[in-house]
């Protein structure tokens, strides 16, 4: 799986290459999670998706698709995530037949639940979902063939991946999906995580298989690693998991549970 | 100068179209400061240019120019900056043969004094130096029209503008420089600023001239909504300028002299 540095010479070049794909795409940062959401947009039909939002972004996320005369039609959630509440549940509630998706595997609840192998339609663009699990069981990648780029969520991070310690987490499934669904793509592709904590916004296919210090160990190494990472319980998951379960329906019994245990900690 | 959002229906599409022309092209983020630090490389000779990097962040940076097998030739400041230290006088230490850059009216000290019209090379790669006054008396908006992006610093921000009320700002030179400078790019253009401070990455030369609440006002309007911000005092101005004047290089004085300033504030 290795290629060398002289091979990806030419394989990380700008972020995109589909002005003439009528694909319109954005990418926002939410800095108390450092989370990243995308936005992308049929530029002919108008209809776009979300990967990821925020609930605390909401706001500005609809300003946006406002000004930007974007129908947002589907919230993708990569997985059921940890450290921040989906804005799906209040992208719902503001915007007329806009629906929540979520994998099937993940057992939450969605408007949409969607496998393995399913395509996604917006306009004349489209979006493959490839199972991805390992850093929770309900983990999809969002691929877009069209336009060479992955967004991977928390499976592959910027020379990193997501913790494998909570959430039906696997250090050996993460490093099974990765290898067989994210590595697998040309190495050109453009890789666009869920989270970045240094200030990188963007990797590709090419330079992770060579760079990331994780996942260039083999198998046992990589889940000997990931057993021996120690990582805090992340303080929002209380909170976090059950309601974006039910894509960002906070539910009052979630809150006030999560209240009490944030308060013991 | 006005265009109505119909004639931008197809400008704004994805990131970038470059994947052909050989450019390198990254966008990085320092979260203290809200500053976006760019790398633009020549994917065929590897010599690259940054354009604001931030002293706290040069480790990162500089692994990150190894990692990609880069030569760092330039780093440019598209200003002298009040609210963060360039990272150009760190990287010189770091990196043989690596030149500051900023512009001659700013009246700074640097490897390369430019000038308005001036183009800068890399490799293959070419940057127009196109000076745009106003938020400071030395900006200087970076364009690479192989490319069709634009970085222009504080000038002109996402949706609003750099501050005009120190550092030889004036409002009226500013909305000038905007309209003479950056409007008059074609539509498509991808503009890159030096901050964000709620999360985007990037617009387009139509989106602003439509959507930015501030450049969208009359020349008066405008003079008159920047003398009313009443913008409180930066907090690093007196450690930022007097060392991104020497782009970068800091001087004891400098340190002291700041660290009394703000221990008043």
């Amino acid at each position: 799986m290795r290629c060398n540095l002289q091979q990806i010479r030419y394989a990380h070049v700008t972020k995109l290459g589909n002005q003439a794909k009528g694909l319109l795409f954005r990418q926002l940062f939410h800095d108390a999670s450092y989370t990243y959401t995308y936005f992308l947009g049929c530029a002919k039909t108008r209809k776009a998706v979300v990967i990821d939002p925020v609930l605390e972004m909401v706001d500005r996320d609809i300003k946006f698709i406002e000004e930007m005369n974007l129908k947002l039609v589907y919230g993708l959630n990569t997985h059921v995530h940890a450290d921040h509440v989906t804005g799906t549940g209040k992208l719902k509630q503001r915007i007329p037949g806009f629906q929540s998706v979520l994998s099937k595997a993940s057992g939450g609840k969605a408007d949409m639940l969607i496998e393995d192998g399913e395509v996604i339609q917006f306009g004349e663009q489209s979006i493959h979902c490839s199972a991805t699990p390992g850093h929770t069981n309900g983990c999809m990648t969002y691929i877009l063939p069209d336009h060479s780029m992955a967004f991977t969520g928390d499976a592959l991070l910027i020379r990193a991946c997501g913790r494998t310690d909570f959430q039906q987490g696997n250090a050996g499934q993460l490093y099974d999906s990765v290898y067989k669904r994210i590595f697998s793509l040309p190495d050109h592709y453009f890789l666009y995580p869920g989270h970045d904590y240094m200030g990188f916004s963007v990797t590709t296919v090419a330079e992770e298989k060579v760079l990331n210090p994780r996942l260039t160990l083999s198998r046992d190494e990589f889940i000997n690693f990931m057993k021996e990472l120690n990582l805090k319980y992340p303080k929002l998951i209380d909170i976090a998991v059950p309601t974006n379960l039910k894509c960002g329906e906070i539910s009052k019994e979630a809150l006030q549970g999560s209240a009490e245990l944030l308060s013991k900690k």
